[in-house]
Protein backbone atom coordinates (compact mmCIF):
# COMPACT_ATOMS: atom_id res chain seq x y z
CA UNK A 1 0.00 0.00 0.00
CA UNK A 2 1.31 3.20 -0.50
CA UNK A 3 -0.33 6.95 0.82
CA UNK A 4 -1.41 7.19 -2.18
CA UNK A 5 -4.02 4.71 -1.70
CA UNK A 6 -5.26 5.82 1.84
CA UNK A 7 -6.36 9.39 0.30
CA UNK A 8 -8.97 6.63 -0.77
CA UNK A 9 -10.12 6.06 2.85
CA UNK A 10 -13.08 8.17 4.47
CA UNK A 11 -13.73 7.35 7.87
CA UNK A 12 -17.11 8.08 8.96
CA UNK A 13 -18.18 8.44 12.42
CA UNK A 14 -22.01 8.19 12.34
CA UNK A 15 -23.95 9.75 15.68
CA UNK A 16 -20.95 10.70 17.37
CA UNK A 17 -21.87 12.21 20.61
CA UNK A 18 -18.60 13.72 22.29
CA UNK A 19 -16.97 15.93 20.10
CA UNK A 20 -13.51 14.92 21.94
CA UNK A 21 -13.87 11.82 20.59
CA UNK A 22 -14.38 13.52 17.29
CA UNK A 23 -11.66 15.79 17.57
CA UNK A 24 -9.14 12.04 19.00
CA UNK A 25 -10.68 9.74 15.81
CA UNK A 26 -8.89 13.16 13.69
CA UNK A 27 -5.63 12.87 15.40
CA UNK A 28 -5.43 9.49 14.92
CA UNK A 29 -6.43 9.67 11.42
CA UNK A 30 -3.41 12.47 11.08
CA UNK A 31 -0.84 10.56 12.71
CA UNK A 32 -1.45 7.98 10.16
CA UNK A 33 -1.69 10.01 7.56
CA UNK A 34 -5.85 9.48 6.54
CA UNK A 35 -7.18 13.27 5.81
CA UNK A 36 -11.14 12.35 4.83
CA UNK A 37 -13.36 12.50 7.40
CA UNK A 38 -17.21 12.71 7.36
CA UNK A 39 -19.59 12.59 10.31
CA UNK A 40 -23.50 11.30 10.11
CA UNK A 41 -25.19 13.47 12.73
CA UNK A 42 -22.52 14.11 14.84
CA UNK A 43 -24.86 15.13 18.28
CA UNK A 44 -22.69 18.27 18.94
CA UNK A 45 -22.72 20.46 16.00
CA UNK A 46 -20.28 22.31 16.82
CA UNK A 47 -17.89 19.32 16.86
CA UNK A 48 -14.97 21.18 14.81
CA UNK A 49 -14.17 22.75 17.77
CA UNK A 50 -12.82 19.64 19.49
CA UNK A 51 -9.61 20.13 21.35
CA UNK A 52 -8.55 17.10 21.71
CA UNK A 53 -7.66 17.22 18.16
CA UNK A 54 -3.89 17.93 18.77
CA UNK A 55 -1.71 18.73 15.37
CA UNK A 56 -4.88 17.56 13.37
CA UNK A 57 -7.40 20.59 13.63
CA UNK A 58 -7.36 21.33 10.02
CA UNK A 59 -8.55 18.20 9.14
CA UNK A 60 -11.20 18.46 11.67
CA UNK A 61 -12.12 21.94 9.80
CA UNK A 62 -12.09 20.14 6.75
CA UNK A 63 -14.50 17.09 8.11
CA UNK A 64 -17.50 16.69 5.36
CA UNK A 65 -20.92 16.30 7.51
CA UNK A 66 -24.22 14.58 6.35
CA UNK A 67 -27.25 13.26 7.68
CA UNK A 68 -27.67 10.04 6.14
CA UNK A 69 -24.84 7.16 6.02
CA UNK A 70 -26.29 6.48 2.31
CA UNK A 71 -25.26 10.19 1.46
CA UNK A 72 -21.91 10.08 3.69
CA UNK A 73 -20.68 6.63 1.82
CA UNK A 74 -22.62 7.39 -1.88
CA UNK A 75 -19.12 7.67 -3.97
CA UNK A 76 -18.11 4.22 -2.02
CA UNK A 77 -16.87 1.22 -3.61
CA UNK A 78 -16.43 -0.88 -0.74
CA UNK A 79 -18.30 0.34 2.91
CA UNK A 80 -17.13 -1.36 6.11
CA UNK A 81 -18.50 -1.49 9.52
CA UNK A 82 -16.89 -2.12 12.56
CA UNK A 83 -17.71 -3.54 15.94
CA UNK A 84 -16.19 -4.87 19.03
CA UNK A 85 -16.44 -8.63 20.77
CA UNK A 86 -19.58 -9.19 22.17
CA UNK A 87 -21.30 -6.87 20.52
CA UNK A 88 -24.18 -6.93 17.72
CA UNK A 89 -24.57 -10.93 18.42
CA UNK A 90 -27.68 -10.69 16.13
CA UNK A 91 -25.39 -9.58 13.40
CA UNK A 92 -26.77 -10.02 9.73
CA UNK A 93 -23.71 -9.29 8.48
CA UNK A 94 -20.10 -11.55 7.65
CA UNK A 95 -17.59 -10.73 10.04
CA UNK A 96 -13.85 -10.77 9.63
CA UNK A 97 -11.43 -10.59 12.42
CA UNK A 98 -9.76 -6.95 11.80
CA UNK A 99 -6.13 -8.27 10.82
CA UNK A 100 -7.82 -10.55 7.32
CA UNK A 101 -10.63 -7.88 6.66
CA UNK A 102 -7.68 -4.75 7.04
CA UNK A 103 -5.91 -6.86 4.22
CA UNK A 104 -9.35 -6.49 1.76
CA UNK A 105 -9.33 -3.22 2.78
CA UNK A 106 -5.89 -2.02 1.45
CA UNK A 107 -6.07 -4.10 -1.59
CA UNK A 108 -9.82 -2.48 -2.45
CA UNK A 109 -7.85 1.13 -1.73
CA UNK A 110 -5.80 0.87 -4.50
CA UNK A 111 -8.98 1.00 -6.71
CA UNK A 112 -11.39 3.26 -5.49
CA UNK A 113 -13.06 5.10 -2.40
CA UNK A 114 -13.70 3.00 0.53
CA UNK A 115 -15.69 3.62 3.78
CA UNK A 116 -14.80 3.02 7.60
CA UNK A 117 -17.81 3.22 9.59
CA UNK A 118 -17.95 3.95 13.22
CA UNK A 119 -21.00 4.23 15.44
CA UNK A 120 -21.57 6.28 18.40
CA UNK A 121 -19.76 5.62 21.66
CA UNK A 122 -23.10 4.79 23.20
CA UNK A 123 -24.74 1.73 20.93
CA UNK A 124 -22.08 1.36 18.03
CA UNK A 125 -23.50 1.09 14.62
CA UNK A 126 -27.32 0.69 14.35
CA UNK A 127 -28.84 -2.19 12.42
CA UNK A 128 -29.80 0.45 9.99
CA UNK A 129 -26.36 2.00 9.74
CA UNK A 130 -25.12 -1.10 9.36
CA UNK A 131 -26.94 -2.10 6.13
CA UNK A 132 -24.95 0.29 4.58
CA UNK A 133 -21.97 -2.22 4.73
CA UNK A 134 -20.77 -5.13 2.47
CA UNK A 135 -19.15 -6.71 5.84
CA UNK A 136 -18.08 -6.03 8.85
CA UNK A 137 -14.74 -5.75 10.57
CA UNK A 138 -14.55 -6.86 14.55
CA UNK A 139 -12.07 -5.15 16.97
CA UNK A 140 -10.64 -8.05 19.05
CA UNK A 141 -11.88 -6.76 22.26
CA UNK A 142 -12.10 -9.23 25.61
CA UNK A 143 -15.63 -10.36 25.65
CA UNK A 144 -15.46 -9.50 29.26
CA UNK A 145 -14.93 -5.52 28.33
CA UNK A 146 -15.89 -4.83 24.63
CA UNK A 147 -16.91 -1.17 24.65
CA UNK A 148 -14.06 0.88 23.23
CA UNK A 149 -13.55 4.60 23.65
CA UNK A 150 -14.07 5.74 20.35
CA UNK A 151 -10.22 7.57 19.00
CA UNK A 152 -8.91 4.19 20.42
CA UNK A 153 -10.48 2.44 17.92
CA UNK A 154 -9.97 4.76 15.20
CA UNK A 155 -6.36 4.15 16.12
CA UNK A 156 -6.38 0.47 16.10
CA UNK A 157 -8.05 0.57 12.51
CA UNK A 158 -5.90 2.43 10.78
CA UNK A 159 -2.71 1.66 12.47
CA UNK A 160 -3.94 -2.35 11.23
CA UNK A 161 -4.15 -0.70 7.37
CA UNK A 162 -0.51 1.02 7.71
CA UNK A 163 0.99 -1.64 10.21
CA UNK A 164 3.96 -3.99 7.88
CA UNK A 165 4.39 -1.28 5.13
CA UNK A 166 7.43 -0.63 4.87
CA UNK A 167 7.95 -3.92 3.71
CA UNK A 168 4.54 -3.90 1.67
CA UNK A 169 5.60 -0.96 -0.49
CA UNK A 170 8.70 -2.17 -2.29
CA UNK A 171 7.37 -3.18 -4.99
CA UNK A 172 3.81 -4.06 -4.79
CA UNK A 173 2.56 -7.06 -6.50
CA UNK A 174 0.84 -5.63 -9.33
CA UNK A 175 -3.32 -5.62 -8.25
CA UNK A 176 -5.10 -8.44 -9.43
CA UNK A 177 -7.26 -6.70 -11.97
CA UNK A 178 -11.03 -6.72 -10.85
CA UNK A 179 -14.17 -5.00 -12.50
CA UNK A 180 -14.68 -1.90 -11.11
CA UNK A 181 -16.98 -2.07 -7.98
CA UNK A 182 -20.14 -0.06 -7.93
CA UNK A 183 -20.32 3.02 -5.61
CA UNK A 184 -22.61 2.62 -2.93
CA UNK A 185 -24.65 5.55 -4.55
CA UNK A 186 -25.42 3.03 -7.40
CA UNK A 187 -26.27 0.39 -5.36
CA UNK A 188 -28.75 2.22 -3.28
CA UNK A 189 -30.13 3.38 -6.07
CA UNK A 190 -30.55 -0.05 -7.13
CA UNK A 191 -32.14 -0.81 -3.40
CA UNK A 192 -34.99 1.94 -3.90
CA UNK A 193 -35.65 0.71 -7.40
CA UNK A 194 -36.03 -2.81 -5.99
CA UNK A 195 -37.82 -2.06 -3.52
CA UNK A 196 -40.21 0.66 -5.53
CA UNK A 197 -40.82 -2.78 -7.93
CA UNK A 198 -41.92 -4.54 -4.71
CA UNK A 199 -44.05 -2.49 -3.21
CA UNK A 200 -45.83 -2.65 -6.82
CA UNK A 201 -46.19 -5.77 -6.70
CA UNK A 202 -47.67 -6.51 -3.42
CA UNK A 203 -44.66 -7.98 -1.78
CA UNK A 204 -43.90 -5.46 0.60
CA UNK A 205 -46.29 -5.52 3.11
CA UNK A 206 -46.49 -1.98 4.43
CA UNK A 207 -46.44 -3.25 8.39
CA UNK A 208 -42.60 -4.35 7.98
CA UNK A 209 -41.94 -2.11 4.90
CA UNK A 210 -38.65 -0.61 6.87
CA UNK A 211 -37.73 -4.47 8.10
CA UNK A 212 -37.76 -5.05 4.16
CA UNK A 213 -36.14 -2.17 3.43
CA UNK A 214 -33.30 -3.20 5.54
CA UNK A 215 -33.33 -6.91 4.59
CA UNK A 216 -32.88 -5.96 0.85
CA UNK A 217 -29.93 -3.11 1.33
CA UNK A 218 -28.43 -5.88 3.19
CA UNK A 219 -28.64 -8.81 0.70
CA UNK A 220 -27.59 -6.07 -2.14
CA UNK A 221 -25.00 -5.45 -0.69
CA UNK A 222 -24.03 -9.05 -0.18
CA UNK A 223 -23.58 -9.32 -3.94
CA UNK A 224 -20.99 -7.27 -3.83
CA UNK A 225 -21.80 -6.37 -7.68
CA UNK A 226 -19.68 -4.94 -10.17
CA UNK A 227 -20.93 -1.17 -11.86
CA UNK A 228 -21.77 -3.42 -14.94
CA UNK A 229 -23.95 -5.79 -12.98
CA UNK A 230 -25.52 -3.00 -11.30
CA UNK A 231 -26.25 -0.57 -14.41
CA UNK A 232 -28.29 -3.90 -15.62
CA UNK A 233 -29.71 -4.68 -12.55
CA UNK A 234 -30.84 -0.73 -12.54
CA UNK A 235 -32.20 -1.32 -16.29
CA UNK A 236 -34.21 -4.54 -15.55
CA UNK A 237 -35.79 -2.89 -12.61
CA UNK A 238 -37.22 0.19 -14.26
CA UNK A 239 -38.42 -1.89 -17.03
CA UNK A 240 -40.04 -3.91 -14.31
CA UNK A 241 -41.25 -1.15 -12.69
CA UNK A 242 -42.80 0.67 -15.90
CA UNK A 243 -44.93 -2.27 -17.03
CA UNK A 244 -46.19 -2.20 -13.64
CA UNK A 245 -47.44 1.09 -13.72
CA UNK A 246 -48.17 1.05 -17.96
CA UNK A 247 -50.32 -1.90 -16.85
CA UNK A 248 -52.17 -0.44 -13.71
CA UNK A 249 -53.03 2.57 -16.24
CA UNK A 250 -54.58 0.49 -18.47
CA UNK A 251 -57.03 -1.03 -16.04
CA UNK B 1 0.07 -16.22 22.66
CA UNK B 2 -2.23 -17.27 24.90
CA UNK B 3 -4.56 -14.94 27.60
CA UNK B 4 -2.03 -16.08 30.41
CA UNK B 5 1.03 -14.70 28.54
CA UNK B 6 -0.51 -11.44 28.52
CA UNK B 7 -0.45 -11.51 32.50
CA UNK B 8 3.47 -11.38 32.02
CA UNK B 9 2.77 -8.16 30.59
CA UNK B 10 3.55 -4.97 32.51
CA UNK B 11 2.77 -1.52 30.73
CA UNK B 12 4.41 1.19 32.52
CA UNK B 13 3.63 4.83 32.23
CA UNK B 14 6.18 7.35 32.70
CA UNK B 15 5.81 10.53 34.37
CA UNK B 16 2.16 10.81 32.27
CA UNK B 17 0.91 14.47 32.91
CA UNK B 18 -2.59 13.92 32.41
CA UNK B 19 -4.73 11.67 34.50
CA UNK B 20 -7.22 11.54 31.76
CA UNK B 21 -4.73 9.86 29.68
CA UNK B 22 -3.81 7.48 32.65
CA UNK B 23 -7.13 6.27 32.84
CA UNK B 24 -7.48 6.34 28.96
CA UNK B 25 -4.63 3.83 28.87
CA UNK B 26 -6.24 1.41 31.43
CA UNK B 27 -9.15 1.18 29.81
CA UNK B 28 -7.64 0.25 26.47
CA UNK B 29 -5.75 -2.44 28.40
CA UNK B 30 -8.67 -3.71 30.28
CA UNK B 31 -10.68 -3.77 26.54
CA UNK B 32 -7.64 -5.97 25.18
CA UNK B 33 -6.90 -8.12 28.31
CA UNK B 34 -3.69 -6.88 29.60
CA UNK B 35 -4.15 -6.07 33.75
CA UNK B 36 -0.80 -4.97 35.42
CA UNK B 37 -0.48 -0.87 35.35
CA UNK B 38 2.15 0.61 36.57
CA UNK B 39 2.90 4.28 36.52
CA UNK B 40 6.09 6.04 37.49
CA UNK B 41 5.83 9.63 38.72
CA UNK B 42 2.54 10.48 37.25
CA UNK B 43 2.19 14.33 37.56
CA UNK B 44 -0.90 14.29 39.27
CA UNK B 45 -0.90 11.91 41.94
CA UNK B 46 -4.56 11.48 41.93
CA UNK B 47 -4.75 9.90 38.97
CA UNK B 48 -6.74 6.66 40.05
CA UNK B 49 -9.70 8.81 39.89
CA UNK B 50 -9.73 9.11 35.91
CA UNK B 51 -12.68 9.39 34.88
CA UNK B 52 -11.83 7.96 31.46
CA UNK B 53 -10.86 4.72 32.54
CA UNK B 54 -14.63 3.14 31.46
CA UNK B 55 -15.15 0.04 32.42
CA UNK B 56 -11.31 0.25 33.80
CA UNK B 57 -11.95 1.33 37.51
CA UNK B 58 -10.61 -1.73 39.16
CA UNK B 59 -7.47 -2.20 36.96
CA UNK B 60 -6.60 1.51 37.85
CA UNK B 61 -7.49 0.90 41.50
CA UNK B 62 -4.92 -1.71 41.33
CA UNK B 63 -2.11 0.22 39.57
CA UNK B 64 1.48 0.11 41.15
CA UNK B 65 3.22 3.20 41.79
CA UNK B 66 7.06 3.89 41.54
CA UNK B 67 9.28 6.39 41.73
CA UNK B 68 11.73 5.18 39.42
CA UNK B 69 11.80 3.12 36.51
CA UNK B 70 14.17 1.09 37.99
CA UNK B 71 12.23 0.12 40.63
CA UNK B 72 8.98 -0.29 37.88
CA UNK B 73 10.81 -2.82 35.77
CA UNK B 74 13.19 -4.94 38.43
CA UNK B 75 11.71 -8.05 37.80
CA UNK B 76 10.84 -7.88 33.98
CA UNK B 77 13.45 -9.87 31.96
CA UNK B 78 12.84 -7.76 28.61
CA UNK B 79 12.28 -4.31 28.58
CA UNK B 80 10.91 -2.05 25.46
CA UNK B 81 10.49 1.21 25.48
CA UNK B 82 7.96 2.93 22.86
CA UNK B 83 8.33 5.89 20.67
CA UNK B 84 6.93 7.44 17.18
CA UNK B 85 7.71 8.38 14.03
CA UNK B 86 10.05 11.44 14.19
CA UNK B 87 10.79 11.82 17.51
CA UNK B 88 14.03 10.80 19.22
CA UNK B 89 16.53 11.20 16.27
CA UNK B 90 19.47 10.88 18.77
CA UNK B 91 17.99 7.33 19.71
CA UNK B 92 20.65 5.19 20.87
CA UNK B 93 18.49 2.07 20.69
CA UNK B 94 17.73 -0.42 18.50
CA UNK B 95 14.59 0.13 16.62
CA UNK B 96 12.35 -2.43 15.86
CA UNK B 97 9.02 -1.57 13.47
CA UNK B 98 6.14 -2.47 15.97
CA UNK B 99 4.86 -5.38 14.17
CA UNK B 100 8.41 -6.88 14.50
CA UNK B 101 9.07 -5.74 17.71
CA UNK B 102 5.29 -6.99 18.96
CA UNK B 103 6.45 -10.22 17.61
CA UNK B 104 9.62 -10.67 19.39
CA UNK B 105 7.10 -9.48 22.57
CA UNK B 106 5.07 -12.19 22.32
CA UNK B 107 7.75 -14.94 22.42
CA UNK B 108 9.31 -13.00 25.78
CA UNK B 109 6.14 -13.33 26.92
CA UNK B 110 5.71 -17.11 27.00
CA UNK B 111 8.78 -17.55 29.74
CA UNK B 112 9.02 -14.37 31.70
CA UNK B 113 7.54 -10.70 32.77
CA UNK B 114 8.08 -7.93 29.93
CA UNK B 115 7.44 -4.40 30.80
CA UNK B 116 6.58 -2.44 27.51
CA UNK B 117 6.94 1.60 28.83
CA UNK B 118 5.24 4.77 27.13
CA UNK B 119 6.75 7.91 27.80
CA UNK B 120 4.83 11.61 29.01
CA UNK B 121 2.69 13.17 26.15
CA UNK B 122 5.01 15.84 26.13
CA UNK B 123 8.28 14.65 26.01
CA UNK B 124 8.03 10.31 25.54
CA UNK B 125 11.04 8.64 27.21
CA UNK B 126 13.90 10.26 28.19
CA UNK B 127 17.63 8.85 27.02
CA UNK B 128 17.59 8.29 31.07
CA UNK B 129 14.46 6.51 31.24
CA UNK B 130 15.05 4.71 27.95
CA UNK B 131 18.19 3.39 29.02
CA UNK B 132 16.26 0.76 30.91
CA UNK B 133 15.23 -0.89 27.86
CA UNK B 134 16.61 -3.42 25.79
CA UNK B 135 15.20 -1.93 22.86
CA UNK B 136 12.79 0.63 21.46
CA UNK B 137 9.32 0.16 18.71
CA UNK B 138 8.29 2.85 16.69
CA UNK B 139 4.32 3.50 16.06
CA UNK B 140 4.40 4.14 12.40
CA UNK B 141 3.11 7.77 12.28
CA UNK B 142 3.55 10.61 10.07
CA UNK B 143 6.83 12.03 10.08
CA UNK B 144 4.74 15.37 9.93
CA UNK B 145 2.91 14.52 12.64
CA UNK B 146 4.28 12.01 15.30
CA UNK B 147 3.10 12.99 18.54
CA UNK B 148 0.42 10.26 19.92
CA UNK B 149 -2.40 10.28 22.53
CA UNK B 150 -0.96 8.30 24.92
CA UNK B 151 -4.21 6.29 25.45
CA UNK B 152 -4.16 5.92 21.52
CA UNK B 153 -0.59 4.60 21.50
CA UNK B 154 -0.92 1.69 24.50
CA UNK B 155 -4.50 0.61 22.54
CA UNK B 156 -2.26 0.50 18.99
CA UNK B 157 0.84 -1.04 20.86
CA UNK B 158 -1.72 -3.94 22.91
CA UNK B 159 -3.69 -4.47 19.68
CA UNK B 160 -0.90 -5.52 17.91
CA UNK B 161 0.11 -7.78 20.52
CA UNK B 162 -3.59 -9.33 20.77
CA UNK B 163 -3.65 -9.12 17.13
CA UNK B 164 -3.83 -12.72 14.96
CA UNK B 165 -4.83 -14.83 17.71
CA UNK B 166 -7.56 -16.97 17.13
CA UNK B 167 -9.86 -15.24 18.94
CA UNK B 168 -7.90 -14.42 22.33
CA UNK B 169 -11.44 -14.94 24.35
CA UNK B 170 -11.82 -18.82 24.87
CA UNK B 171 -15.76 -17.83 24.78
CA UNK B 172 -15.54 -15.46 21.96
CA UNK B 173 -18.88 -15.25 19.95
CA UNK B 174 -18.86 -17.35 17.58
CA UNK B 175 -18.33 -16.19 14.06
CA UNK B 176 -21.34 -16.18 12.03
CA UNK B 177 -20.75 -19.42 9.52
CA UNK B 178 -20.67 -18.48 6.75
CA UNK B 179 -24.27 -19.12 4.65
CA UNK B 180 -24.77 -21.93 2.76
CA UNK B 181 -24.25 -21.38 -0.70
CA UNK B 182 -27.11 -22.21 -3.30
CA UNK B 183 -27.19 -25.26 -5.35
CA UNK B 184 -26.61 -24.83 -8.78
CA UNK B 185 -30.12 -26.05 -9.27
CA UNK B 186 -31.57 -23.56 -6.84
CA UNK B 187 -29.46 -20.51 -9.19
CA UNK B 188 -30.82 -21.98 -12.31
CA UNK B 189 -34.26 -21.86 -11.01
CA UNK B 190 -33.42 -18.06 -10.13
CA UNK B 191 -32.28 -17.48 -13.60
CA UNK B 192 -35.69 -18.43 -15.54
CA UNK B 193 -37.40 -16.54 -13.01
CA UNK B 194 -35.80 -13.39 -13.71
CA UNK B 195 -35.74 -14.37 -17.68
CA UNK B 196 -39.67 -14.90 -17.14
CA UNK B 197 -40.48 -12.06 -14.93
CA UNK B 198 -38.36 -10.01 -17.93
CA UNK B 199 -40.12 -11.00 -20.78
CA UNK B 200 -43.22 -10.27 -19.15
CA UNK B 201 -42.45 -6.49 -18.79
CA UNK B 202 -41.14 -6.31 -22.00
CA UNK B 203 -37.29 -6.07 -21.30
CA UNK B 204 -36.32 -9.41 -23.43
CA UNK B 205 -36.06 -8.46 -27.18
CA UNK B 206 -37.36 -11.27 -29.14
CA UNK B 207 -34.39 -11.76 -31.35
CA UNK B 208 -32.31 -11.23 -28.56
CA UNK B 209 -33.51 -13.72 -25.91
CA UNK B 210 -31.04 -16.24 -25.93
CA UNK B 211 -28.16 -13.76 -25.72
CA UNK B 212 -30.27 -11.76 -22.72
CA UNK B 213 -30.81 -15.15 -21.16
CA UNK B 214 -27.08 -16.07 -21.14
CA UNK B 215 -25.91 -12.62 -19.76
CA UNK B 216 -28.33 -13.27 -17.18
CA UNK B 217 -26.97 -16.84 -16.51
CA UNK B 218 -23.78 -15.42 -16.12
CA UNK B 219 -24.28 -12.34 -13.86
CA UNK B 220 -26.65 -14.34 -11.64
CA UNK B 221 -23.41 -16.98 -10.99
CA UNK B 222 -21.51 -13.84 -9.99
CA UNK B 223 -23.29 -12.80 -7.85
CA UNK B 224 -22.50 -15.86 -5.56
CA UNK B 225 -25.59 -16.31 -3.85
CA UNK B 226 -26.32 -18.38 -0.43
CA UNK B 227 -29.32 -20.58 -0.48
CA UNK B 228 -31.18 -17.98 1.34
CA UNK B 229 -30.52 -15.29 -0.69
CA UNK B 230 -31.76 -17.81 -3.57
CA UNK B 231 -34.34 -18.09 -1.66
CA UNK B 232 -35.54 -14.65 -0.84
CA UNK B 233 -34.81 -13.72 -4.64
CA UNK B 234 -36.66 -16.45 -6.01
CA UNK B 235 -40.11 -15.63 -3.74
CA UNK B 236 -39.64 -11.37 -4.93
CA UNK B 237 -39.23 -12.28 -8.91
CA UNK B 238 -42.50 -15.12 -8.01
CA UNK B 239 -44.79 -12.50 -6.57
CA UNK B 240 -43.34 -9.70 -9.14
CA UNK B 241 -44.42 -12.31 -11.89
CA UNK B 242 -48.07 -12.84 -10.56
CA UNK B 243 -48.61 -9.49 -10.57
CA UNK B 244 -47.59 -8.78 -13.54
CA UNK B 245 -49.91 -11.77 -14.70
CA UNK B 246 -53.04 -10.04 -12.87
CA UNK B 247 -52.06 -6.85 -14.30
CA UNK B 248 -52.48 -8.56 -17.90
CA UNK B 249 -55.68 -10.33 -16.54
CA UNK B 250 -57.77 -7.40 -15.40
CA UNK B 251 -57.28 -5.80 -18.74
Amino acid sequence: MTTGDLDNLRVVLVAARNPLNIGAAARAMSNFGVQRLRVVNPYEVAFREARSAVGAAGLLAKAEQYETVAEAVAECRLVVGTTVAGARRDLQHRLQRLDEGGRAIKRRLKTGPVALLFGSERFGLSNDELSHCQWVMRIPTREEHGSMNLGQAVAVCLYELVRGQKTATAKAAPVKKEKTSATSGDVERLTQALFKVLGGSGYVKPRAAAATEENLRRMIRRMELNANDTDMWLGMLRQIDWKLGANEKDK
